[in-house]
């Protein structure tokens, strides 16, 4: 329990795992990948972190959201695998981030999810990634990251 | 043939499947997994459906411009692997929908594809996604759809 | 060294693999597929080639950037597996291009890596795509691609 103590030493907590009200579901895990629905910024008394990143949040408040991002698919990730240090390597997300036209810092927004997985996973929380602009996101939300992970056999 | 029947009992036919006039291909199979293109919504006419939903289209046709796409995903996929109940898992879509910065609705959108494979597969259908808003797409297609799909060795 | 041979042919050289500063990695490699992070235009003297295509770039400078995109990407995938000849099919990009909401010619933009791949790898270089337009990019990039590589074992 590794990761979810690293988890601990950082003041976080995993969030229960959301189960999508529609036909498809948080993770498709196949052979040794597991690949993870976007997921938004879901705070911990389970509202949505909205608007638009660098107009109607901050820099700052963005990264905040790319966390709780992190947060929410670790916690689907853990329901999908059951134990979080089945952990092989992160391999890939795709950063989300819900802004105008003119906003061009995305990878510091979206560093907020990556940080806390290298937190968490050390080296082998260091993915791959594309972090880009969105004009539209589901509900508004502020941020939305999907995540692919290579898991042991 | 059991897919092909379902997709008959809930009165659809598969489009002939298109070869895009490029460097670049409807889909590529490494190991068990498909990789399939970003497809848009072709109607049975061949002509394709565009405009941003919310503004140009209700989201009703957005719903169902979604469910076209999801039924020429299907096209190329026969068109790579043959037949479509060699299908073990409907892996990932990512899920893009042509529309303003202020539309959220993007998942009712996409479950117009989702909806279609779990018509046509069950829960071999059920599979992780994005929903997310675009800015623009080509040809101003209302829906585009890439898929990852895992099929029997 | 066939495909770096194929590069010299057209005139072009692979530019130094750059690494990011920050928690990710240019290309994360599980089993035999080589996950690329989204990469962006430079230029060969280091800077960005940056603007919205059909508004401060041409259709043609849009294309260019492309082709650059594909360079870099070439140049971090030798970083992550040593050597271009061990590339056994390019499996899929995904080709953001920065635009306005009216602007509907991504794949012509896209197709400057695709073409580019192809001249480089022959068949082995056709893959699976989605060109798709984003309201906003990193930098204000004008095109930014990710890319999925099956390698040799």
């Amino acid at each position: 329990m590794k990761a979810e103590m690293k988890l601990k030493e950082i003041g976080l907590e995993l969030p229960p795992a959301v189960r999508p009200v529609a036909n498809y579901v948080s993770a498709v895990r196949t052979g040794n990948l597991v690949f993870l629905s976007g997921h938004g910024p879901v705070r911990e008394d389970g509202s949505m972190i909205t608007g638009k990143v660098g107009a109607d949040l901050t820099l700052e408040e963005g990264y905040g959201a790319a966390r709780r991002v992190a947060l929410v698919l670790l916690a689907s990730l853990k329901g999908e695998i059951g134990d979080l240090d089945k952990v092989k390597r992160v391999v890939k997300l795709l950063g989300m981030v819900n802004c105008r036209p003119d906003f061009v810092d995305q990878p510091k927004v979206i560093n907020g999810a990556s940080d806390l997985l290298v937190q968490v996973f050390g080296d082998k929380g260091r993915h791959a990634r594309s972090a880009v602009g969105m004009n539209a996101l589901p509900m508004d939300i502020s941020v939305e990251i999907e995540m692919i992970v290579e898991v042991e056999e």
